[in-house]
């Protein structure tokens, strides 16, 4: 594969210099929705010029203009020029990936992106030298604790419960539906954060009791900004590190397992694999590596935040079942979505 | 081309996470050049493991290991697996532009990009609010001065001049061929910087005198750090916005029309016009916007840049073209080069 980048970029690197300017895509479209740019494109019952957004969004003509032409570019926006002024309107992607008010809106998951994963990578140089993350560098936090540093404020806390809800609005169906959960009757999720996979396992297995337990600032803060009318799903507070597991036909760790070092990993599945009734299971959500470790890019990506964010990091498959075996689950089962997270399965 | 997009997207938005991800793949490319990955690559004589490169480059095993798979997924560092273990080489592309020493290295242009653009674009909703750069934000430094906050300190000037470098060092054959420039016989790059494009047009004009204008720090750091054997291109301090602006049959003027808004760039267009010969002429390099500012989607970021970074803006030819004209110029001529800078020449 490198040979093939090598060769047609050896005349002219055309294809580095967008890598370079990869940042700036990022932040354009970042910029755009902390702005309102794609809400008011969609609220407008028609094409909107420069001068107009700028009004409404009370920004500078000119700025927003420049801002608007590029995401025209990357094909986000739609244009119109009518008698040599331009006219802007949404397009279909837009509308349901970037505005706020779709029910698939990635909005949470970009405000994160840009105002807390975009400033720790400016400190990527540090956390490979060091080989630990930068919320020191990054935010004046310790690096030891990394959900203090990540619930350091109400503020911050429910913007990385946005994060994790925009990621299984979108992808949480594939992951319920990757294996057939319906034998399990009561299901926890630990770590469950806002509840968004939760309700997609309810939503599919009706007659299942679902639970998510959280640290109780993230469960108060769920009942205060994620709740639904008619949630058919329960929180509890609780601490599954340091307090009791209690009990289950089937433990969730959505995204739990790559934020930690392997021992505290395996202590983890071992207090769970205790908890749990013979026949439970517990269900893995994680991005998976490939087994070379050679790919997905956007996972070995994911692993490279890990390092910047977190002390875990992302695995391939053996890894999981490895450490669910060591843990004492069998049948372990692993699914790969297609989407940006997979599933596995372990039985007790 | 919108439609396009929205319709392969709508069901799963992989573009979208695509775009998200671009400051994930520039900040890992970046920090690979300033940790020297690719220049201890190039100069090992075999391909290495990621223990060799971490001990050599003083990182950490994990995280380098972890850069060096993400270099690979996107074709920049080639693998090879034996018994388990992972060799990494560089690759042509990145021997040819990212590594210090080579000749076409883009390195200079990346350390800029990671250490002063990067910050500035974090800053990028409050210069579309604002509609000006973000120095005051970013760096600390006023916004009304735009080169004392490029040239805050030595290092900076370094950095900046290094881009600047970078960027003729692989555009600047193709301005100085884009016309026949070999009747101009003395010839003054104002604002010329390191040379790097004066350069290029002694060595295609070999029978023309090529000088460099700069502010006397610039010169100064130029003689010091960009001087090459047998340079054949003489350096000369001044200010061609204050002072006087020296005798020459053509005055190039690369890379400055963009910082600066219209009345102050036709103010010098028309100081340049006077301190010409009839017959004599004045070569613009920028990137240029397509007429209806529809693309090239590179320059549309370059225009958004100069927000965050300047007072100034990219255009399309007829800006250059109205300008000329009203500065006295006759004659202009467009040449596109299809690399990122393109050439515009006018005469008097």
């Amino acid at each position: 594969m490198a040979e093939h980048l090598s060769q047609s970029e050896l005349d002219y690197p055309f294809k580095l210099l967008e890598y370079f300017n990869g940042f700036r895509i990022s932040k354009a479209i970042f910029s755009a929705c902390e702005l309102g740019v794609f809400d008011l494109l969609l609220q407008s019952q028609k094409p909107m010029s420069a001068v107009e957004v700028a009004q409404k969004l009370g920004t500078s003509e000119d700025g927003v203009e420049r801002l608007l032409d590029v995401l025209v570019a990357i094909e986000i926006v739609d244009v119109e020029v009518v008698q040599g002024t331009a006219f802007y309107s949404s397009t279909d992607v837009a509308n349901q990936y970037l505005a706020k008010t779709s029910p698939k809106s990635l909005h949470d998951l970009i405000i994160y992106n840009s105002q807390t994963i975009y400033p720790l990578w400016n400190n990527l140089v540090d956390a490979v030298r060091e080989g630990k993350n930068q919320n020191e560098k990054t935010f004046g936090l310790p690096s030891e604790e990394i959900f203090s540093a990540i619930y350091r404020s109400e503020e911050e806390m429910l913007k990385f419960m946005g994060l994790m809800n925009s990621t299984w609005v979108i992808d949480g169906h594939d992951i319920v539906t990757a294996f057939d959960l319906s034998n399990f009757k009561t299901v926890i999720d630990l770590g469950g954060c806002s509840g968004a996979l939760a309700r997609e396992l309810a939503k599919e297995y009706p007659s299942s009791t679902v639970t998510v337990l959280d640290l109780p600032a993230v469960v108060q803060t769920a009942q205060r900004h994620f709740a639904q009318q008619d949630d058919t799903i329960c929180f509890q507070e609780g601490d599954f590190f340091e307090g009791e597991i209690p009990p289950a036909d089937l433990y969730i760790l959505a995204r739990i397992i790559h934020d930690w070092k392997e021992d505290k990993n395996l202590k983890l599945l071992k207090k769970i694999h205790a908890a749990c009734p013979p026949g439970g299971g517990v269900l893995i959500a994680e991005a998976l590596l490939f087994e070379n470790r050679r790919g997905p890019t956007m996972v070995q990506m994911f692993s490279l935040n890990m390092l910047v964010q977190t002390e875990g990091k992302e695995h391939p498959p053996s890894h999981y079942t490895h450490l669910l075996t060591d843990a004492g689950f069998r049948d372990v089962q692993v699914c790969r979505t297609g989407k940006s997270y997979d599933a596995i399965l372990a039985l007790k």
